[in-house]
This record gives C-alpha cells, structure tokens and sequence, in this order.
C-alpha cells in the first residue's frame, strides 16, 4: 500500500463512501497479512515510499507466487529478488504483467504511474562474473524511479577505460560499483569523484577470493572515505541504499 | 586549497597582479606537495569540498605537526583522526588555533567562515564502549558543516531507549550507528526510518566478539536493505559519506 | 525403556511373573544393544525422562529404519531428526504407526499414553527461511510433550510484529529464536522479557552470512543476558534444553 | 528499582502519603535516567526481577563508580563486572557497602532483604585458568540469590573426578560448566545428567586455542542437546540465565 | 620391491645367475619409475617395510589401475585409497586379487607370505558417521600386519560405554580415535590408558563444525598430552604412524 | 594487436596505402572494443608485447567464442583459461584453428610467426593433483614463447626424485612450483638454486588444505626468500609472470 | 606415588607392618588430593607410568610452588612447563633440588633412581626461533627417561643440514621436529625415515604465520604418513608421546 | 663466503701455498659452521651469489651480534632484518663497521667492491605507514646491488600521483608494491607497466584490514597477473627475487 493508496482511502472515508469502521479495519490489516509462512509488512511501503520486495531465494516458487500476488493486490510496484526460473514462471503465470530479468535473477512489476526519473544513480561493474550482482542494483533501482547509467566491464588494471567515464561518474547523485577478485575498484572510483560511492564486493573469482571475502575486506579498508559496502551480492541492497540518495538529491 | 582560495587566485590573474606563468607554477604544483614521507594532495578538497584529512596512526608526533601546518597554510579547514596524546600536542603547540577532542581521538583546525548548516546527521550509539568511534564521526561532521544530533546509549536489549528518539531518527539526512557486540542496533533502526543508515562496527566487545567482526559480520547481513557498512571503528568514514548525503538533500 | 516400563518390570519381580535371573538379564543388556554399526543407549531415557533420539543425516534408510524400528520395540516415544525423503519412506514402511514431518525433516513415533503438557515453550523465527530449524524445535518440543506456541516470520526490521506478540512471549517458560542473517532477534526478545531465551542460529542468507556463522556471532555477543545459543540449525537441541527448562517450571 | 519498591510507592499513594502527581513523575522516570554517557534501565529490573548490572570494561573508574552510586541509590541490588584495580577502588570509595571479588573481577551490593535461595546452580570448571570465568558466575548467581555449588578443577582427562561428583551434578537446577582449551567438559557432563547444561568457553590455553574459539566450537557441536553456549569468558551471562532456570524450577 | 625380493636379487648374483650389470640396472631404475603423471616410489617399501599406497582422490580410474598393476607387479602389498565406486572397478577388473572395502573406500592386494600379526591397534569411532574414517584406518593396519580391535558407536555422552571397553583400550599398542561435532574422545581415552592416541577428526556434523575443523581444533587443545593429531578424515595416516608404533612394540 | 602488427599499419601510412585519417580511427578504436558484456584492452598487448587472455570461468560459452574471435581477429595469439568442455566446443567451432588443451582447461591460437623461444622456464608439480595448474601454467608459458621444461610428480616426501632434476632447475631463468597439501616444496626448490620460485598453491589435498588455503599460507611462510605466491590454482598468472623474467633473461 | 612406591605399601601390608585399614585410607586418597583451587591426580602417574606434571601458565607462583611440593611429596619426579621467572624463583625457593631450564621454560625435579634411558628420541628443530619449543621436549623426553639427540638450526631451504644427520635420524624410535614459519620440515623428515614424526607447530614467523596457524595446517597436510601432529608451541605433549612411543620400543 | 674467495682458495692451491688436504678440510667445512644455537649456511651466497642474512626477530643481541661477527669474518656482505634497538647496538658495537637503518629496522655491512649496480629495482609504498616494509626492501636491493628508484606516499585513490610517475616504472626491471589497507595498488601499477610487481602486503590499517589479511587476500586476488605476492611486511623477500630478476635483465 502507498502513501497515495492510503490518501485515496481516507479520501472515501471522507466522501462518505467508505465508513470509518471499515477503514479502520482495512488500516488495522496494516502492519502484515499473515499467509501462515509469511507476513508481509504493507507498513514499509508506507514508510519509505519504496515497493514491496520479496528475497525468493529459500521461498517455494509456489510461496513466491502467493506472497507476489498478495502484494501485487494491493497496488504498489512489486519486487522479486533472486528468484529461479521455476519461481520466476510461477509468479509470471500468477501475475502475467510481471516482467522477468535473467540475467539480474529479478521478477519486476510496475504498477504505479509513471514519473520523472528521481535522481540519478551510476552502476559500474569489473567484469561479466560481476554482472548478476550489477544488474540486480540496475534493475532495482530503476523500478524505485531512479536514472541509472550502466558503465560495465571497467577494471583497475586498465585505468584508461575507468578515466574514459569519469564525467558520467561525477554526474550522478550514487554510484555503486561492483567487483569481486580484489575489490579495488571502488577505491580508485572514490578517488576520483566527490560522490558517495556503495561498493558490492561479488562472489567471483576464485581460491583466495575465498566467496568474495577478499573484495569483501578490501572494499571495507578502502582508502578513499567516500566508499560503504553491503554484503556479498548484494546489489539490491545497495541499489536500495542508491536510490534514498538519489531521491534525496533530487527532491530538495 | 579551496574553490574559493583557487578563484582569489585566478582573479589574481584577471587583475593583473598575478603573471600567467606565476599561476601556473602554483597551479602545476597542486597536485601534490612531497614532503619527502608524504604527499600533501590539494586535489582532494577541490574534487570533493571537503577539509583534508590526516590519519595520524602511524605517523610521528612531528610528522604529523608538519602535514596538519602545511595544510593548515593552504587555508583550508583541518582534521587529524587517530590521534594520540603525544601527537595532539605536538599538532597544537605548532598550530595554536587547533582543537583536541580526546574522546573522539581527533584535532580539528576551522578556517573557513561560519556558514549555516548544510543538512542533519544524526550519530546513534550503543553504548559507552561506543564512544570513540561516535564522536570521531560526530565531530567529523561538525567540521565538515553538518548539523549532528547525538543520540549515545541505546541498544536493542532496551527498546524503549530507541522508540524514543524515532522522532529524531526520521528528521535527519543519515544516519550513524556505532555498535559493537552483535551489531543489531543498525537493523532495528534501519527498520524504523527510511534515511540512509551508515554503521560502523566497533570493536567493544570480548571473546568471539574478534575485536569487531562479529559486529561487522552482523551489520553486512543486515536484513534492513537501508544498512551500507563502513571497517571497524571507521567513525570518520561514515561521517564523510553521511556529510556528503546530507549535503546533497541539503543543496537542492 | 522409560521409568514406567521399568517400574512395570520390577513389578513383574515382585509378583513372582519374571523370575529376578530374567530381570537381572534384561536389565543388565540396558546400558546398550549393539546393532554393529550403533550401540543404543536406552539408559539415557531412563537418566533424562526424555525421548529417543536419532540423528539420521549421515546414516543410510536401512541402518535408520533398523534402530528406529528397535528403539520403538522398546515401548519409547522416537525422533529421528535430519530425516530426509527416502529414509522417511524407509522408517514409516517399518514403523506405519510413525509420522513424517517434511519442512521439519523429521520422522516421530508417540507411544506414551497421553498427558497434560509439561510447560511451554514459545518457537520464533525471523523468515520463511528459517522455517526447518523453527519446524524441528516445535516438533520436538511437542513430542516431548510440552505446549508449542509458533511465531514465525517475525524480523527486526519490522518491530511492530514483535511487540504485538510480547504478551505470548512473557507467557512462555523458554523461548526458542531461529534466525539467520544478521542473527539479531534473540536480543531484541531477550529485552523485552525475562524468561530464557535459546538462539538458534540459521544458515540462512548469502555472501557474509558465511552459512549461519554471522548469525552464530552476532547472538554469542548478544547484549541480553538471558540469552544462550546452540549449533547452526540446531533446532533439536534448542527444544530439547527449552523442554528440559519448561518441565522443571511446571513440575514444582 | 525492584517490584518491591514499586509496590512500596504505590502504597505510599493509597496510604495519601504520596501524591499521584509524585508518583507519576518518579514513574515516568523509570525508563531510564541519562548520565549522558550512559542511561540507566531501571525497567529491566521491574522486567526481569533481577538486579542492576554495570559491564565496566572499557568505561573509566570514575563512570563506573557514578553509575553504580546511581544504580545503589535506587535501592536494588547492583553488579558491576570486568572490574579491574582501580575501578573497584573508585566504586568502593563512593559505596563502603560494596564488596569487590578479585578472581571473579566483580563488585557487588546487597541491599535486598535476606531471602531463602531460590533455586540451585552447580558451577563446575576444568582448570584453574578457568576460575575468572567460573567465580564471575558464581558470585552472579549468588546476588541472583540462587544456592551455588562450586566443583573446581574437574577435567575430562581424569574421568574419576568427575564421576565422583554426579549426585551433586544430578541435584542442581542448572548447571554451569566452564571450560577452555577443548572444551569437552560440557559433553561429558550433558551426558551423565538430564540437566539443562549452560557452557562457558574460556580463553584459557595457548596456540590452536585461538583465545577460547576451540573450546567454543567444541561446545557449540556438543553430543548432549542438553548443553547451550554463551560467549567466551561470559560467566555473568550463564548465570543470569542459569538463575532464571533455577528460580522457575524453584517457584512452582 | 620389498626387503625380500632385494635379497633375493643379491642372491641371484651371488649365485651366479644375475650378472653384476643387470642388478645393478635393476637397482639403478629403484627410485621411482616414471609412469608421466606419476613416478612410482618403491624405494618407501625399502625404507619403511610398508606397503605401496595410492592416494585415488583426484586420479582418474584409469591412472589408478594402471598404478596399481604396476606396483602389483613389484610383488608388494598394495594399498588404494579414496577409491570410488569406477574407480574400484578399473583396479578390480586389472588386477583381480584385489579387494574392494566400499565403506573404507579402499582397495586392498595381499600378496606378502601370512605372517603374525606384529602389535596391536585399538580403532574407536564415536558415531555411525565416522566409520569411513575408522574403516579406512582398520584395513590400513590390517593390511600393514597389525591385529585391530574395532570399537564403535562409543560417544563421550555415554561414559558407561566407552568405561566397558577400558581393558580392550588398556592392551592396545596404539590407539585410533575418530570423532567429529566436538572431538571431545580422544581426550577422554586418553587420560583413561597410558597408551598414544592418534586422534582423526572427520567431517561429521554440521554448521559450526565446519566440517571438521571443530573437532581438528578440540583434539589439537586436548588436555590428554598421550594425543596427537593427523588431518580430517586421514585415517590412512593414523593407521600408518599407529602401525609403526605397535611394530616396535611388537618387534623388541 | 601486437607491436609487429602496428608497425605494419604505420608503414601502411608510409607507403600511403593507409590515410592518416583511417589509421587514426583504428589507434582510437584501440583502448578496448565494447561488445557489451566485455571491453576488449588492445592496449595490453601493445603494453606488455604478451598475447591477449580471455578468463572464461563465468563467461558464457557464446560470450567467449565471440570475444575469442574478435580478438583473433586482430591477429593477436590468444589464450582462454579455465575453459569447460562446452566452451572448448564453441571456441573450435568458430575459430577452427584454436587448440583445446583439456588438463590445462584451455584453448590457444597461435597466429604470430615462429620465432626462437625468449628464456627458459621450469614447471614442477608436487603430484597427479597438481596437474590442471602446473599444466595451465606450461600452455601459457609455450604461447608466451618460452622454453619450457616439465617435472611433475616431484614431492617432498621422496627427496631424490627432486635432487635428481637440480640441474634442471638451475638451468631455468624462472622457476613454477604448483603443490597442494602442506605446499612445502617451493620452500625446498628455493633453496637449491638461485633462481625465482613462484609458488603455485593448488586446491589438491582434503579436510585441513581448506581447499588450498593451507598450502597459501605455507608458501607466504616460506623460508628461501627467492619464492613469491600467486593466488590459488593460479597457473596462468604465474606463468605470465615468468615469461617476464624469462623474456629479460633472455632479451640482454 | 609411583608403581614402585605402591607395591611398597603392599609388601608393608603383607609384611604387617601396615594394617589393610590404614592401607585402604591411604589408597582412597589416592584419585587426588584437593587443595581449593587443584585437585592433584596422583593416578594419572599410577596409570602411565610418567611423571607428575604441572601447567604453570595461568596458576600464580604461590600456587604452582604449592603444588609442586605437594607433588614432590608423594616421591615422584616432577616436571613445571611455561614457567616465568618469578615461578621459578618461587620453585626453587619452596624446592631446592628442583632446577630451573629457562629456555624451555621449564623447572625439573628428579627423585628417582637413575635408570639406563628406555629409548631413543631425537628433537630437531628449524631455527632459533624453535628452540623454546624444542628444549620443552628435549627436557621433558630427558626427564621421563628418553636418550635425547638434539638436532637443532636444519630447515629445507639448506637439505644438505638435513641429509647430514639422516642417520642420526634412522636410529631414533620417535623424531620431533619443530617448526615454524611453513611447517615443511616434519614432511621432508617423514619422508627420509620410517620412524614415528610428532610435528610441533611453533608460533615463530610474522604476517601470513598468524601466530603458528600456517605451519600447524602445513603439518596436517603433511605427505609424509608418519607424521602426527599437537598444538602449536606445545613440546611438553610432543615428548610425553614421543616417551612412550620409544619406551615400548625399548621394553619388548 | 664468496665465488671470489673460493676462487682465491683454488688458487693458492694451484700455486702451492695450500695444500690439497688443507684446501678440502676448509671446503669440507663450507656447508654451515655450527655456532650451536644457529648452524651458519655460507652455501647459500656460494649457490645464489647474494649477501648473507641474519632474521633477527627473535635472537638476543648477542646471538645476532655473534653472526654477525662470523659471517663479516668470511669476507662477504652482511644484512641483519627486524633489528631492534638493542640488536643494533650490539652488532654494532661488534662490528663497528656496520650501518644501521632505524626505518628499515636493518643493519648492513659493505665489504665487497664497488661494482656498477646490476639491474634497476622501483620501490612504491601507499602511505607512511608501508615505510619499514618499503625501506626494507630498498635497503636490501642496494646492498644486492641494484638500483633503487624510491617513490612512496603514492595510494590508489589519487591516481594523479601514480599516472605522473609511469615512466619511472616502466623503466625498472622489477618492481615492489608495498601497501596495507586494501592492497589496491599493485593491480593498478600492474595494469600499468609490463614489468614483474612484487607486492608486499603491510599491517598498516585496523579493523577489518586484520593485521594485513586484507592487503595480502587483495594482493593474491590481482586482476592483473604480472603481480605475485610475499608474505605481510616481508620487504626483504620482495627485493632478494627483484634482485635476481633485474640481475637476470642486466646480465645478458
């Protein structure tokens, strides 16, 4: 449920369309529905003006589908993170206008009407093995309303290619960078702009990256101050991060 | 050197009383200045409009006295983190105007004019263990403009403490959280508010706390997608981050 | 052999039907039977008042279905834990009067007449994830006969759903709390009341959950006292303390 | 604050010797008083019936010995622990009623009135490297007010001790077994007892020890589900939760 | 090639009917035969008077036959381990004396002259999970000419069990303990026998056993200073260091 | 792009069969080509004078064909690692003149012209396990141009196999030692000769190599200082790096 | 008490110079002797046949002085390990025929009758950074009866130290090899000699060492079979095994 | 001793001012001289043409100045690493002609003639904290003979300061990184030059940089693969293999 979903209601409370008692009881239904297994917290939305999301990963595709629906009714802009191919057919033959992302493991559905683009957020990656984990930030962040620039395949050992976009760097609002093996990008990139900079250390790579534990310790003792770090993967969370700074910057 | 400090100098040239070649000289020399141990890089505060910064750790009381008086020559306001008691006076006997702040481990120089605040931060900790790396976030972001509400000794044991200050919470650009121990207390307030919230692992604690990793570990799977990390005790990165957030929320 | 059954047997003496060479015998091949690959050890029912227990993870269906269908011969309520589907099938072919519990991948057996519960203990969990550790600590605690009440889905990032079931935590006698992530749950509880909390870390989540050692860290350092820990997804052993705890409460 | 003294104010209103309008204010203060370094939760013990704790560790002597003024002079029983030297001169100088207890690094008051022992908890430990943790759990449990039985220097490699001393083990409550180095106490004793069995890894031993984390995961994979964990060195933590366990056997 | 195929070469010389040239090529190509992706060491017999062995793990079914049929053909015993099913099959099927042991995941060939066993080798295991471990030992000291005494399912949570096998311990010349989740038996045998306890760690059990590394870690702390170690799940190395040992008993 | 084939386009300028105008697209089009997914460095090759290197562990098999033949086509040599049987599959298919090497799980093209190999490099391995890396490791360095000398299954536990080969060693300018396990071996080749060692460390070996950490940590640990440490099952790295050193041995 | 001063007491009984009364009250104190904070185990003697031993590192010098008499008492030999100075001078103060062996930090007391040494242990170790470590067990091996070569300073960056004393090696019935920094020694050793290799890890080294962890997995990983390993710095527990391996070499 | 004394030695012999016998009893005793704690390997400067090094970290001041002694006493140069205060002033005072280096924390003695430097060797640190590794390598490359181009203070995130010192890197034959924190800066200088980059790992930094396992993991995770690695602060291995390969590149 949205802040506009829910002036829209009072709004009938109003009219005279929609008895308090009634609304009283759909307001009450609030804070969560409870589907047995799941919960779900309408309340977020309303709190942080961002859609529902759904982590699909240890979830039943049959669950995935139910809770996907369950949001989906209520209105808001519904997103599936690291959801399967079976989990993905099941949500897109539950809601056939949702819209599913291979490569970004992401299951999207938009519902609200569109808006100018609030903010900007730029999101790099190191290599094709960091992509899952950049396209879930870009995907993410796009359904939250942000403008967001894909600047891939930029590595530290070959600094023209990084020096080639830094205009495009300086101009956005959050820059989130992806990379696994030894994490160093972030740094370099928070040297050369005056932007917040999320680093999302990936699982690629091999031996010593030990999972990603290796970007992972870099990107926390990067020197360059500008630069916070999510957890492995996590290029939802970062995007979510992204997306409240580049709203912010755009919103005063 | 300031914006403000490069375009004196560039009038300078406009005006006559500078040669083209003198600028350049100075201008040729910004980059860095070479100490012989260190390199003084201007750049940074002109790319970023945030003070320099010296992390004193390993550096000599009479290193560090000389890095803080050249950048203090340049006009620009100053921070030294890190700092020990040795190294505060050795800083403040060749630079009077500096301020120590012991609990916070930092000397701070204010140069710049007094201006309003340029967006809120508010810094949260959990306990008293806490403090250090609190207030070296605090100050920070005092020093670079920001207006800081202290919200110290609320952890997630007592609920109560923390639904107090949601208020306090919610008004503010960012938010720090120190915490050491299991590192709960960014989830919880994450939860609470739809602001940025920066943690900082501490390390308080003992035993398999492993002088802050559990926190750390605690804090990059936080189930608040809100949560960015900073290392352990990186009370000053946070706040550099959180300034540059506020500012832009600030700006527009 | 459970105290009843052995009351039963000396009984048997003293009415002169088992001749004190027979007792002598049956009670002497207590201390275990040996089945070659495992030695059961009937004593420890008769030492705790507790069921059998059979960890079923690295044992094949036979070798499962053998000591489950012996240790049922001897009258005992049985748990096999860690069951997966084909040992399931092995089990209830053997034993049709046992019952097989999928999601808490366990098989049990109730013998014992029925009673009153002894106590009661309350189950959490943060996420469907946790759902297996949460579903093993119910079962077990209902078969060992105390009252389970389930709260599932419960995280810290939405405290409201907690508070709303504060009251049914301060009613229990032990509190089991499965969490994976940040592991964070187990304090939040333990603050708001002053009944024993068991953690129970879950190999839920990605990157840095490092499979549940996250989650272990943050609830060892946990800022409420009253709050101890077992093994990663040891919802057994969290329900078999929780019911040891519950019993003594509720035998005074 | 205790529930005592609660119902003594409360008295006091009924008796029309305290207004309403003093008692409120006195009420509303509870939560927690501010010392601006620390705001002390006189709730918990209103929650938990248990007394006022001041971890001292990293808080200076002088801090220590105004909170613990604080805590005394609200009339409950205080507990300061990790208390070095000079701490425990600071506390002692500002309360004469303290008492300090060296090995257990700990400073109690008691101003509770004499009641009979509410339970009973066992403490074993391995070496005398473990008496710090050991002592730090029997003192808390006795100001807990539960009858504590002390069994010194019991290890698994001289079986014959520990057998010597199961009728005690087998009369407790709950039992509180601190151990370092493997950490195997905890097993051995799980299994000889049906006791919830709470175990306390010290940092005692060298090398493969890692500073208690061997002795840590050993009891963490324990053989005997009667056995749950606390952090290591934390011999305050098991017996609060021991206490509880014990107070709940005794109150029924 | 072992001691009693060399003399009978030297003997051939001397007889007359192996010139001094050909023996001396013979023993010239000892060291090792180069196979490519092995060079085969049959010089360790000379030394050791111990069997070939191969390590089959990371082989391919057909390397290890080949191996196999040549060491075969140097008239030694022959030892294979981790051998998998194919494999088993690819040796069996080129050398058909051998025989397969599925749950020590060995193959075995005998082909020295029956002697009496020389010592005596104790192997315990603490569950039904630790038998490849133990089986893996036992074959390798039954083959190494040791006589072995089995004893399995003899946990430390059941002292009863593991106190009736104490004569058996007693009379062994070297003792094998495999034990995952805590490792706490080897500590326990060892201070019952003053006798040298090889301990092998498996990888039984689950979340923070990681694997095995908990019980490494318990066994490498044990408090029995009659205990040493050997890798996860190597009882090849315990049964051959367990093997010399009882042969120099045996042997004076 | 190689040297030899720039100074063809720039005598193509020359001779004035190549406008100045297209040969400058083609220099600018040089820094990388954007296929998208991957950002192709011409520039490296013209840094280093060393063919150009597709990592194709989390590539697609199309992706890496495609970047395979682009490469190719620039008339480059071109080497894949880590190259699975699919991928190998696609590679040959499209550019046929490709080689798959399968231990080695890599695929090469050898376009430019034969010439004397530049220096000379040895590659040991400790076992069969060792294989995939030492064999990564002789691919590359052949196609780099360098001499190259094989000696596997050459452990430290059979010291002659390893005496015998000394004059090989010495004779090389650049030394590969691939070991899992213990990875003691370059520790004993380092002090043999007087030339560079680079350390291989290979996931080889079970239970405590963790996957080939164990061995890491030795060779950092090693005691001749000639030896420097690649990341684990690195051969191709260390391969570059000797035809390195190789090269200017070899180039004076 | 010793075997001997056992059969003593009986031959007394027998001889009636000893009522069995008076024997069995002696005998029943036997399992140990409880002074508060020890409780002595004069059985573990009885049992093994070694001398009484007392860990000094975490016991003050009253108490280790304390038990070290009470030990002397009984007529044992008696053997102090990681004994500081102000032990030692607290020893010899209460035991002046005991002596102090700095660098092994260790204070011996030998009380009974000399005997030809029973067996043959050689101490190696790699540098002198071993040497506390190795003296440990050079003592400890002496006192309890071993002839003890020393070997010390030979590491496998210089093999030709090492093959000097191959034979040295040979004639031994168990070799200790201490070692720090990558732990290669006990496998170059192992694979020289069919003899018995207890592997001390020592915590010399810096950086990747983490305090003795690398050679300790080096050592586990061991190619050698012969090779068995104890806790790092522990050359106490190397000698005991060691002592009793060659003891039963030497008594058959 | 050096190629060039044996040499001498042969000489004298062809001359006849040695004799034979003489010549082999001086050679005989060339592989170490036992000093007792420390067998000297002069060997090793026969075999690899280097000075001599004493690893000072954990021998007394005497020790080391009596090596020291020794080895300046065959005529070659000397090199003492991790010399403390006091180590220095008895080496010195031994050896008045030796030099001490308070930042390298290295002592060097110059006997060998001046020679022209063989090969050039670049020397980067990130910050001041990465001087004693950086000066120790810098000091040993010049005793080795090579010239040292030192350029310290240079960090990843002001890539200024790299780009504008390319050229000096591109002209080294060998080049060692130093950094702590992320270890970011050898893939950068990598991705630059195509020359050989030793990177040393420094403990500079806290929190998660872990004592230099950050730095060191980043480092061995380099996306550029003329990077290999050296153990943390380990400054002299870097430039004892830089030394050999850019001797190797001058020689030819």
């Amino acid at each position: 449920m949205t802040k506009a979903s829910l002036l829209e209601l009072l709004a009938q409370v109003q009219a005279g369309t929609l008895t308090p008692q009634a609304a009283t009881e759909r307001l009450a239904a609030l804070p969560y529905e409870d589907l047995g297994h799941t919960r779900i917290d309408h309340h977020r939305t309303l709190r942080t003006g961002l859609p529902e999301v759904i982590y699909a990963q240890d979830k039943s595709p049959a669950q995935t589908a139910e809770i996907f629906t369950r949001m989906a009714a209520s209105g808001a802009d519904v997103l599936a993170t690291r959801v399967h191919q079976p989990t993905a057919e099941a949500v897109l033959a539950a809601v056939p206008a949702a819209i599913h992302h291979p490569q970004a493991r992401a299951v999207t559905l938009k519902q609200s009407p569109h808006k100018q683009p609030e903010g900007h957020v730029a999101v790099l990656c190191a290599g094709t093995s960091d992509l899952p984990a950049a396209e879930e930030a870009a995907i993410t962040a796009e359904l939250f309303n942000a403008r967001v620039t894909r600047l891939y395949d930029i590595g530290v050992a070959g600094l023209h290619r990084l020096l080639a976009v830094r205009d495009q760097l300086a101009a956005a609002n959050a820059i989130i960078v992806c990379a696994g093996m030894e994490g160093a990008l972030p740094s370099v990139v928070g040297g050369l702009v005056g932007v917040p900079v999320i680093a999302v250390p990936t699982s690629a790579g091999y031996g010593a990256s030990f999972d990603g534990a290796a970007a992972l310790l870099g990107m926390l003792n990067s020197c360059s101050p500008n630069v916070t770090v999510v957890n492995i993967d996590n290029g939802f969370g970062a995007a979510y991060t992204a997306t409240l700074i580049a709203r912010m910057a755009h919103k005063q």
